[in-house]
């Protein structure tokens, strides 16, 4: 298995009150037989897209070419979308990208997910349109947000390029449907590819919206699917849920929220490259369960940073919390602190050591501490982290979050509340438009 | 005032049962009154040297001069340092770094708060020595994490620049103490500047830790002081608390915990440019409340981005949440969409309107909807962003903080609980050094 799922500090057994009984545990791996058998039926009968996702190839083919020309035509690509279809191609985007600009060769990828005029107004201003490509996504068509952006863009860039040369510079993803993002598209002679109607935003990493950026940025898309391929087929052909890691998780997850009120869920990676991944998945677990009242708050946090800023509540606040923590073995990684340098003796502990023994040690003693303090956490293990433990961990928690619904009774799939404000931003808006000529 | 702070939509009257009661509210504001008296005194005495911030000068003059002298003579400048050494001034820094490089003549911030050895590899290749400073921040002097980065630092700038321009280089912050910063300071010939042993490190944004990088950003570290003074000079001349914002923000606060059970504290700026602030409050809340089993744990959210990620679970999960929506007055910034454009039926909404106009609409629509939904909700209205609003908001946070655990019986200030972390990890430390010779 590409990581190792360290559960046992979840539990009573290990921690104390603060942690799962074991009668609660073996009631909640029971009640996960139904939906992993669920999950093999539809995988078997592929009525859920997502979970034919890892072994599928045709797609890749569809978008790789504009993948690879993407890449060597322009420096900077710009992708137009929000929530599902933003936070899948930035996590995959942070293993490559470091801050300090692309790896030689390939473009800057730029994620605006956001329509601040002050951000955008930047972007505008920083971008050379023949040097530029632009993907739109929005899986309906219909979100206001890239839709408004793209008719920002769009006459600009005929402006600096002429309007033939547009559908070498954008590009569309939608679903097969008419719709205004398509409409558009066909007006102004912009390719489209094909979103999947039957995955919706928040489980479409491993598709066009994870995976098209991914390409263009240098990655392997068919090792992330490889990784996500591995732990379902885990999960599928599991004997029993203890031995299928996201039944595992779901079922720790649920049952400290009913037995001890444990209503909130902290990911906290000790990996830079996985800082992402925690916008990523607060997304996935907020909108897949946060329904009828019930849910757990997803949290993210980054280690070793946030041991200065909220390990302080995680051990001495209230015990509402359970907390993954994602461990790289990073030990003796990056150049070693000289013993020489180090002579002062409030610094001997630092002698000869390295940033990953720091890393190391500061993240194994955080896991050991809130497990002294009677504070539930699990840990990833991971030995590297490629495109095939990526893989796995994001097809890991999409299994746990669908199951995890399944336990709670809620509908993993939809976001039902959020139509209300978007109705009535709308409404907002017109009324807004009797001001303006 | 430099923000309109409006509660009305966290009050029982307002919203139903999920807000707080009259009764609740009137006896929250009473008990902020020895609070406020309290701050009122050590305001007068000069006890608690965070309320004597805003109108110092005397600590400007000391480092207003280094400022000018990296931002004159560097490409980058990076800040090691952690926690409350860092998330001040990164607060700051997103006033003006929209992520398209820095504004013209000013170096590139980098404030590595984090000791993955991946981050600190990427950044040592892309720094050129010559024209990099560093600041190093630590109050104690024995932060393990700015104190490893930078002795590993150190040999690699002697050896492209000479010992004797490390000075030239490199900047110590710590506290006027004998500690082993200090002393690496003095062994390498490097000046150090004095953090305030009185200012925590999460009370510590307007002194040396967050208005250093903000000089060198070309911010106006007066008019942050400034903004502060407004708000810190109404809350300790206001006739009652309800007329001192910060005091009815923590009476609020409080009350939702122990009335409703509302245990989290959501917020949510719809401004890319206070997207770190978050961060910053984050620590600041959980760090001072996060004690004895209490205390409400802080999320950071950002509009409209988390709309499509969070406000399912905001709107349809547990009524466990109270929210902090930061409103710009940004109707009509940005480019305007052609109405041409747009002229499909299903877009007319977005006719004549800008990026801010759809901003502002979600804005609002979202303090609506939370509303309608009996979630209370209150806001912060800006009308502009400048550094006297930010050091407006800055002191309304620390001060709520402060009175806030008034209310709740702990003291604000020290982080007992991470002590038992520290020490673990450098006893792992230690126990690795055995295998490395």
């Amino acid at each position: 298995m590409p990581y190792q799922h360290v559960t046992e500090h979840c539990l009573a057994e290990a921690i104390g009150e603060g942690g799962l009984s074991a009668e609660s545990y073996a009631r909640g791996l029971e009640a996960c037989q139904p939906a992993l058998a669920r999950l093999k039926q539809q995988h078997d009968e592929g009525s859920l897209p997502l979970l034919g996702l890892p072994k599928r190839r045709d797609d890749i083919e569809a978008f790789a070419p504009v993948a690879a020309d993407y890449r060597s035509r322009f420096a900077d690509v710009v992708i137009f979308g929000t929530g599902g279809s933003s936070l899948g191609g930035q996590t995959l985007y942070k293993l490559v990208d470091r801050g300090f600009g692309p790896p030689a060769g390939t473009p800057r990828l730029h994620f605006m997910d956001n329509v601040d005029p002050d951000s955008f107004g930047a972007l505008l201003q920083a971008l050379e349109p023949a040097r530029t490509g632009v993907i739109t996504i929005s899986k309906s068509g219909g979100t206001a947000e890239p839709l408004a952006q793209l008719l920002i863009l769009l006459p600009r860039f005929e402006a600096a390029l002429g309007r033939a040369a547009l559908g070498q510079h954008i590009t569309v993803v939608t679903e097969p449907t008419d719709n205004p993002l398509r409409r558009l598209a066909e007006r102004f002679g912009l390719p489209s590819l094909e979103h999947d109607p039957g995955v919706g935003g928040r489980f479409s990493v491993l598709s066009v919206t994870g995976l098209l950026p991914a390409l263009i940025a240098g990655l392997d898309a068919t090792a992330l699917r490889a990784g996500a391929a591995e732990v379902l087929d885990l999960a599928l052909s599991a004997a029993s849920a203890e031995s299928a890691p996201p039944a595992v998780g779901a079922a720790i997850a649920v049952g400290l929220l009913h037995e001890r009120r444990v209503g909130q869920s902290v990911i906290m990676p000790y990996v830079d490259r996985l800082a992402s991944f925690g916008a990523w998945y607060c997304q996935l677990w907020a909108e897949s369960l946060g329904k009828d009242g019930t849910g757990t708050t997803p949290i993210r946090a980054v280690g070793a940073v946030d041991q200065h800023s909220q390990l302080q509540l995680y051990l001495a606040g209230p015990r509402d919390k359970m907390f993954s923590l994602m461990l790289l073995d990073v030990a003796g990684a990056g150049e070693r602190i000289d013993a020489g340098l180090a002579d002062d003796e409030a610094l001997a502990y630092l002698r000869g050591r390295s940033l990953g023994d720091l890393l190391d040690a500061m993240g194994r003693a955080t896991a050991e501490t809130l497990a002294r303090n009677g504070r539930p956490v699990r840990l990833f293990k991971l030995r590297a982290l490629d495109e095939r433990v990526m893989g796995a961990l994001l097809m890991h928690f999409m299994l746990e979050t669908v199951i995890a619904a399944d336990l709670l009774g809620v509908n993993a799939f939809g976001q039902p509340a959020v139509e209300e404000g978007k109705v009535l931003a709308r409404k907002y808006l017109s009324e807004m438009s009797v001001s303006v000529t």
